[in-house]
């Protein structure tokens, strides 16, 4: 799996307090889809979603209060790690290198509605990586993820 | 505040088991102190501490097997996000900003046993935050956060 971070999606109870919040700090927006709010930070991106929508997405099972996380006991913290990657068959390989390190597995890797591809697993420890393949942003050469014209 | 991402931090029950994994995925160590692993992932960082060190050391109270974030009644997942600056003062500055834009404190800041100087919030749904600088570590002009020689 390439030793890289593209993405951190922070789940929020109220996006539009969240990006305000944001916003106060002086980070300005990138572009964004309806009901999601990203930030271009340097060469990765920070995105807001909605806290369940982000565990539904993320294959995370809601029971009740906590949210806990297979095979570490710990509840989940509302945040989902991403590595992007240049193709549907580099989300394969590296979800496959995931697993054969003891990762499990949450959601398998498949087409997903906003027109990517991705997987999601969890570490020994409860923490939360996707790793996705975005057709509409930008992987350079040297890792770096950017924000596209706001869709995907 | 700076609109980067500099650092993030899992927490990890056995960090020989989480480094392990890591390495499992590919992923080569980085120059560590002792009783934390640091991984360059291209401009940033990603690194394994010890969950309840990093909850101590971040000004989280643990209440049981929960640990509930003020002002977001959320459970904190182990993770902290970090922001790394060029000298104390932009510490101090970064932080009050936050405040001002409605954070809680969750440790003033203030210089650490490490050698650096750091304060610790958390937005309004308990996503923990470490503004901090770190005389080791180098932060490029375009924003990058590099390790150092292991110390720090």
């Amino acid at each position: 799996m390439d030793q890289r971070l593209s993405l951190v999606t922070l789940g929020v109870n109220d996006l539009d307090r969240a990006r305000d919040f944001y916003r106060a700090l002086g980070w300005e927006t990138g572009p964004s889809p309806e009901h999601i709010v990203f930030f271009q930070t340097g060469g990765m991106v920070v995105a807001l979603w909605e806290r369940m929508a982000l565990a539904v997405d993320s294959g995370i099972e809601i029971d009740g209060e906590a949210e806990d996380m297979p095979g570490s006991g710990a509840a989940w913290g509302g945040k989902v790690l991403g590595l992007n990657v240049a193709s549907a068959a580099d989300v394969d390989e590296q979800l496959e290198s995931a697993m054969a390190a003891g990762a499990t597995i949450l959601r398998p890797a498949g087409s997903r509605y906003w027109g990517g591809y991705s997987g999601v697993f969890t570490d020994l420890d409860g923490h939360v990586w996707e790793i996705a393949h975005n057709p509409y942003w930008s992987v350079t050469e040297d890792g770096q993820t950017l924000l596209g014209d706001g869709r995907g």
